[in-house]
C-alpha cells in the first residue's frame, strides 16, 4: 500500500518537473529565436483561414466534403522557411496535377479490360508507379529537389486510379482534388510569404558567412590567446564559437536545396547563385579544420614555454590577427552584400609577415641552447598552421569575389577611406619585421 | 524557321541524354546498394496489398470510400529502414487516436454553444491546438522523435473538429480513419519487417565502427606513405576514406533517432544503447581532426627532406602503425559484438614506442647541423600529433568498452592465442628503440 502510495506520489513529482522544464525550454525557444512564436501563429492562422470553405455555405458547396484536403494540405505544406514551403506546395501541386491525370487514363485503360480484368490491371498499373518512383526517389538529385513530390505522384496516381474502381464520378474526384490542393498550397505560401516571411536564402547566407566571421574571431583572438595567455576578452567564447563550422555541411546543403526554390526577395535574385555557398561552406570547413589544430596546439600537453613562443610571437600575433581581420571582414562585407578591398589588404598584410616567419622558420643556424626539440617543434606547427590557414584564407576570399560576381555585389566599400586604414594596418608591421630581424641577429 | 528546328532537334537530344544519364546513375544505385532495389519492390507490393481493400467487396463493405486512407498510409509510411516506418507508423498511429478522440471532444463542445458559435469556436480550438503543436515542435527532443507524430496530431484534428461541422456522422468517419490508418501503418510495418528488412540500428552500428576502421586504415598507411613516400598498396585510396567520417555527424544522430523505435534484431537488443554510438562517433570525428592534420602534412609545401624524417621514421611507423592496428581492431572486433584485448595491447605497444618519440623529443642537445627549423617543425609536427591521436585512441577505446558492457558483448577475442599475438607485435620495437637511442648517441 505504501508502496503504490509513494509511487502515486512520485509520479507527479516527476511528471510536474517535466512540465516546468518543457515550458523552460518553450520559452528560450522562443527567446532564441522570435520567428518561431510568429510561425506557430501563421500555421494556425493559414489553417482557420482554410477551414472556413467548411463553415460557410457558398464556399463549402463548389468543393463539398473534398474541401477537407485543403485543409490537409495546409498542415502538410506549411514550413518553417518560404523556400521549404513552397517547394513543398509546387511539388505538390505538380505530382497531384500529373500524377492525377496519369491516375485517370490507366484507370480508363483498365476499364476497357472489363469486370475482371480492371482490378488485375490496376494492381499492376500502381505496382510499377509504386516501383519506379520509388527508386527514382534514390537518385540524389531527385532527391534533393523532388523527393516530396514523387512521394505525392505515387499517392495521388493510386488514390485516382484505385478509387476510381468504385467511384464512378473519379474525374469529378480527380478534379476536386487538384482544385483544394491547389488552394491549400497557395493559401500556405500566401500567408507564408506576406506574414514575417523567413527566408532560407537570406538564413543560408547569414550562416555561412557569419561561420566565416566566427573563424575570423577566432583567429583574433588566438594569438594573444597563445603567445601571452591571455585576451583583452574576458568571454573566451569566441575559442569555441568555430567548432559548428566543423559540423555544418548538411545543414547548409538543406538549405541550399530550399533556398532554390524562392523568389527574388531583398538583395536576392531568383537565380541566386546558392551553390556558391555550399563551395564557399566547405572552403570555411576546410580552414575550421585546421583552426582546430590551432585551438588542440592550445590546449596540447606539450605546449612550449614561453620564452620559445616569445620568439614568433610578434610576428604571429600579426599573422593571426590580420588573417582574423580579413576573414571578419570577408564575412561581414559579404554579408551586407559588398566588395571590400580591405581584406586584400588584410591578406597580403598577414602574407608579408608570414613570409619573414617562413624567413626565420628556414635559417639554419638557430640558437636554440638550453631548448628542447619538442618546444620548438609545438611553436613551430602553430607557425606551420598558420601559414597554412593564409592560404586557406585567400581560397575563400576568391570564391567570396566569385560570389560577388556572379550576385552583383555592391562596391561601397571601396569608397572607403582607404589611406587611413591602409596606413592604420600596415604601420606596425615594419616594426615586428625589425623584431624578428633582430631576434635572429641575436 | 531553321531556328525552331534546330532547337527541336537540339531538346530531343539533349533530352535523349539526360535519360541514358539518369538510366547509368539508376543502375549505379541499384548495383551500390541492391537493398533499394528491393525496396521499391516492397512499396508496390504493399500498396497492392492495400489496394485490395477497394477491389474486394467484403473488405470494402467495412470501410467503404474511407478505406483510401490506408492507401494514402502505406505511401506516407513506408520508408527505407523498419526503424523510420515503426517511426512514422506508430506515430501516426497516436497522434490519430489522440488527435482524434480530442477533435471529437472540441466538436462536442462546439455544438454546445449554438449553429452561430460553433464555427468561432471550432476555428478558436483548431487555431489554438495548431500554435500549441507547431511550436512543440520546435523543441529538439520532440523534433527528433515526434515531429512527425505532432503534425499528425494537427491533421487529425482539423480533420476531425472541422469535418465534424458538416458530418452528421462524425464519430464513425474518425473510427474509420482510426481503423484505416492502423490498418495501413500495420501492413507496412509488416511488409518492411517481414521481407529483406533494412534496419537502420545495424546500419548505424556498421556506420560508426567501419569509421573507425577507416580511420585505422589511414594511419596503417601513413607511415610508409610519409617517411618513405610510398606505401605497399597501389591503391590511395585508404588516403582519403576517412574523409566522409569528418562530416557524418548528422546522418548518426538521424539513424540514431529512428534506431530508436527499431525492436530487437539479431544481436541488437530492444534497448540497445544507440546514443553511445553518437558518443564514439563523436571521439572519432575528434581523431579524424587529427587525421587530417596529418593528411595536411602530407601534401603540405614545407614537407620535411628525407633525410630528417628519417630519424623519427623508425619509431613514428611503429607508432602510425600500432594505432592503425588498434583502431581496425577495435572497430572489426566491435562490428561482430565481441571484445578484443588485442586492441589494448596495440595501443600499449603504441605508446610505448611515443614515450621514446617525446624522450627524443624533449633532448636537449640535439645535432641538427645543416638542417632548417622548418624541416625539424614539420616532421616534428607529425610526431607530435601521432602522439595525440594515441589518446585519442584511448578515449575511443574507452567508449567502445563502455558500449561492450552495455550491450554484453562476447569476449571471444579474449580466447585467441594471446602469446603468440602479443610476441608477434612486440617483437620489432626493441630494434626501433635501439635505433632512436643510436640516432642520439651519434
Amino acid at each position: 500500500m505504501a508502496e503504490t502510495s509513494r509511487t502515486g506520489f512520485v509520479l507527479p513529482n516527476k511528471l510536474w518537473g517535466k512540465v516546468i522544464e518543457m515550458s523552460k525550454m518553450a520559452t528560450k525557444l522562443g527567446k532564441d529565436d522570435p520567428r518561431r512564436i510568429v510561425h506557430a501563429i501563421k500555421v494556425g492562422l493559414a489553417l482557420t483561414i482554410v477551414s472556413l470553405f467548411y463553415y460557410f455555405d457558398p464556399l463549402y458547396e463548389g468543393f463539398g466534403i473534398n474541401a477537407i484536403w485543403a485543409v490537409l494540405t495546409v498542415v502538410v505544406v506549411f514550413e518553417f522557411s518560404v523556400g521549404a514551403t513552397l517547394g513543398k506546395g509546387i511539388n505538390r501541386m505538380w505530382a497531384t496535377v500529373i500524377g492525377g491525370a496519369l491516375g485517370l487514363g490507366c484507370h480508363r485503360i483498365a476499364t476497357l479490360s472489363g469486370r475482371t480484368g480492371e482490378p488485375i490491371l490496376l494492381a499492376t498499373f500502381v505496382f510499377i508507379i509504386a516501383f519506379v518512383m520509388t527508386y527514382t526517389r534514390f537518385i540524389p538529385r531527385m532527391k534533393a529537389r523532388y523527393d516530396y513530390g514523387l512521394m505525392i505522384f505515387i499517392l495521388t496516381f493510386s488514390l485516382v486510379s484505385v478509387s476510381g474502381y468504385r467511384d464512378s464520378q473519379v474525374i469529378q474526384t480527380a478534379h476536386m482534388r487538384v482544385s483544394t490542393i491547389i488552394i491549400g498550397s497557395c493559401v500556405s505560401v500566401v500567408v507564408c510569404v506576406c506574414i514575417c516571411p523567413v527566408w532560407i536564402g537570406q538564413d543560408l547566407h547569414n550562416l555561412v558567412l557569419g561561420n566565416i566571421e566566427k573563424l575570423g574571431a577566432f583567429l583574433l583572438g588566438f594569438g594573444n590567446e597563445y603567445f601571452d595567455g591571455e585576451s583583452d576578452n574576458e568571454d573566451k567564447s569566441f575559442l569555441e564559437n568555430y567548432k559548428g563550422v566543423l559540423t555544418s555541411k548538411n545543414t547548409e546543403e538543406n538549405m541550399a536545396n530550399f533556398a532554390k526554390w524562392e523568389p527574388g526577395h531583398g538583395k536576392f535574385k531568383f537565380f541566386h547563385p546558392w551553390k556558391q555557398y555550399l563551395k564557399i561552406g566547405n572552403l570555411s570547413r576546410e580552414c575550421a579544420f585546421k583552426i582546430e589544430a590551432l585551438y588542440n596546439n592550445l590546449h596540447s600537453e606539450f605546449k612550449s614555454p614561453k620564452e620559445t613562443r616569445s620568439k614568433f610571437s610578434e610576428a604571429c600575433k600579426i599573422v593571426s590577427m590580420e588573417s582574423g581581420k580579413a576573414l571578419k571582414e570577408l564575412g561581414a562585407t559579404a554579408k551586407k552584400m559588398q566588395r571590400s578591398r580591405k581584406a586584400a589588404e588584410h591578406i597580403e598584410n598577414a602574407k608579408r609577415i608570414a613570409e619573414n616567419v617562413k624567413l626565420v622558420l628556414k635559417i639554419n643556424k638557430w640558437e636554440w641552447e638550453g631548448e628542447s626539440l619538442v618546444d620548438i617543434v609545438q611553436v613551430g606547427t602553430v607557425c606551420l598552421v598558420l601559414l597554412e590557414i593564409i592560404q586557406s584564407i585567400e581560397k575563400i576570399e576568391e570564391a567570396i569575389n566569385e560570389l560577388a560576381n556572379m550576385a552583383d555585389f555592391d562596391t561601397l566599400s571601396l569608397q572607403h577611406p582607404r589611406g587611413v586604414v591602409h596606413s592604420a594596418i600596415v604601420q606596425p608591421i615594419p616594426k615586428c619585421v625589425d623584431a624578428i630581424v633582430v631576434t635572429v641577429r641575436e
